[in-house]
């Protein structure tokens, strides 16, 4: 059994007894009931998730998993891709928004190479687990070997528990870093949805609509030309994905084995999202949609994972961004079900 | 000149200025421009409310005003209104929703008697401001005079100006407590925004259908008998309103003359929101809307008001628990203008 099986094998439904415990005390609170709308259901799933009728989160871990693309040649892009290890500096250096946010709620942040285009020194809090320097251009062929997306799902199942081991961490936030990247995103929601491009893609950081009718194109010819199959995933990783987008879905699978729950970014993250589901349908017990992306084929990804987003900002930076806001809004549900006196506690009349 | 007039006389305009020094430091960011959605907007908002390119907000402070509503004897709320003190005393142990949410935040609460039908001790962080012990029925007539509506206000007024010369804080959150009090918000936001109860009512902390239909008989009553004029807003307070709705008002137009954001919470907030608006339309400048209530007519409200709440999390508490959870999404997009790295800093290409 390899790494990944073995990770699968340790997914199991989020536990219905505590679950139930929580439901009870959440009834018992100083409060109408229901009154905390949508964070006492999230309070509840987190308990389920984590197995005990009180969870708290407290410390959360942002993984940043950072690759490029070989399909920004087809002009998918705003930006090129020298900006993705410019990125990834930025990151270590806590200049970008990923990390002013992380540090508002001390959690920590930590990048993995798992297919930057470029090479990069070692660093603290930088994984270097490249698995090729990016991936070829989709439009033309594979994205990478089988062997490869195999692998890139072992980096994320491996950064995660070498985090988790190191200093255990009470949520997982989920992030990417990818010039390009919303392209293959598109290409994976299209074919685990067995929707167009057209319905899923949308504007990304910022192209305008020549950017955007190049890169329907792309993904359509990436579909096309690599013909994935939805019921093979990691055939469908190889094909027409990204070494990010496999990393963060074993990160994602990791988590769910360590019963951590995990909190969705955007649009990369959803795509990533539905990997890890079509790999382990029980993972998704696990997944707390944070935001709605500016990009409409976010909803699609989110209903399809019956996924109810937190926020809708118009959030569209990636980077787990969405995830660290959103971390505020779990976090505040968990304390509000361990913190709050119960009726009786406070001497509160009941109706 | 009274402390209310001298108030209103010193809200100005949020600084142009500032605003414009704030967009254009982030277009500068280390992000794609818009890519943080209605957060970059947020921060430049507040850019001008403060007055300054770069706004922290970090310390925030709550202040719950209380108060009791003799149009309970109508059968409008799901509570009896001895539960308004026993939920004091929880505010003052920190066993309720919102002391949770607030110790998270680093934020402080205080609570203010400003009309409780109970006789409240002395404790350290309540205010003994009791303008009156609740107010009359108003669905019999007013709801107090108008001397005790102007007081009311003064009361807001001087609760925040005390706070604020104890230690200054960036940022007010509202709050409220008071059973009953969603049925004379829904009179005043009924008046205000020239519509019928049944468009603005819903069912609070959870009445039932029939109470449903006894608190729009009821609003409709008091709208009949007391005549309330929308463009003498004092006369509305005193007629159909609330104690603590008049000292929200109040706290909200000393915050505006102290450049100071205001932090929005749900439907009574909403409700005197729309007072401190019509008694000082330049005091809209200054709020910022957390939430969108589960009680649709909350909706109305905020659109009268040109706001578009943060949040969408089917709250119904009050308290000033939406404003505290929408806080954490206000100093983030702050911090996010002041610590980012730019594209010089940082070396990142820009398109």
């Amino acid at each position: 059994m390899n790494r990944l099986e073995s990770t699968l094998s340790r997914i199991h439904d989020p536990d219905k007894a505590a679950m139930e415990a929580a439901r009870s005390r959440q009834a018992r609170l100083t409060k109408p009931q229901g009154s905390l709308g949508r964070l006492e259901e999230l309070a509840i799933r987190i308990a389920g998730m984590k197995g005990v009728e009180r969870p708290r989160l407290e410390r959360a871990a942002v993984i940043v998993m950072a690759g490029d693309h070989g399909v920004c040649v087809e002009g998918v892009s705003a930006y090129p891709s020298e900006v993705t290890p410019q990125m990834v500096r930025n990151f270590l250096a806590g200049g970008a928004a990923i990390n002013v946010f992380a540090r508002r709620e001390g959690a920590r942040v930590v990048v993995v190479d798992v297919g930057v285009a470029a090479e990069l020194s070692p660093a603290p809090g930088l994984y270097l687990k490249k698995v090729r320097p990016g991936t070829a251009n989709i439009a033309r062929g594979p994205a990478m070997s089988r062997a490869e997306a195999q692998r890139s799902l072992e980096v994320g199942i491996e950064v995660f528990e070498e985090e988790y081991a190191k200093e255990p961490f009470n949520i997982l936030a989920t992030g990417d870093m990818g010039i390009g990247n919303t392209t293959p995103s598109t290409a994976l929601a299209a074919v685990f949805l067995g929707t167009s491009a057209r319905s899923i893609a949308g504007r990304g950081t910022g192209v305008d609509d020549s950017g955007l009718e190049r890169k329907i194109a792309a993904v359509e010819r990436a579909i096309a030309v690599n013909a994935p199959d939805p019921s093979d995933p990691i055939g469908c990783l190889a094909a027409v994905g990204g070494l990010e987008i496999g990393a963060i879905a074993g990160a994602m699978l990791a988590a769910a084995a360590s019963r951590v729950p995990i909190l969705v970014d955007g649009f990369i993250s959803g795509s990533a999202a539905l990997l890890a589901r079509a790999l382990c349908p029980t993972a998704q017990g696990y997944m707390i949609a944070s935001h709605a992306s500016a990009d409409s084929g976010h909803r699609a990804m989110l209903t399809s994972l019956g996924l109810d987003p937190l926020l809708d900002l118009g959030l569209r930076l990636g980077e787990g961004t969405g995830a660290m806001l959103a971390f505020s809004l779990c976090d505040a549900a968990c304390r509000a079900l361990d913190e709050m006196a119960t009726f009786d506690e406070a001497g509160v009349s009941e109706k």
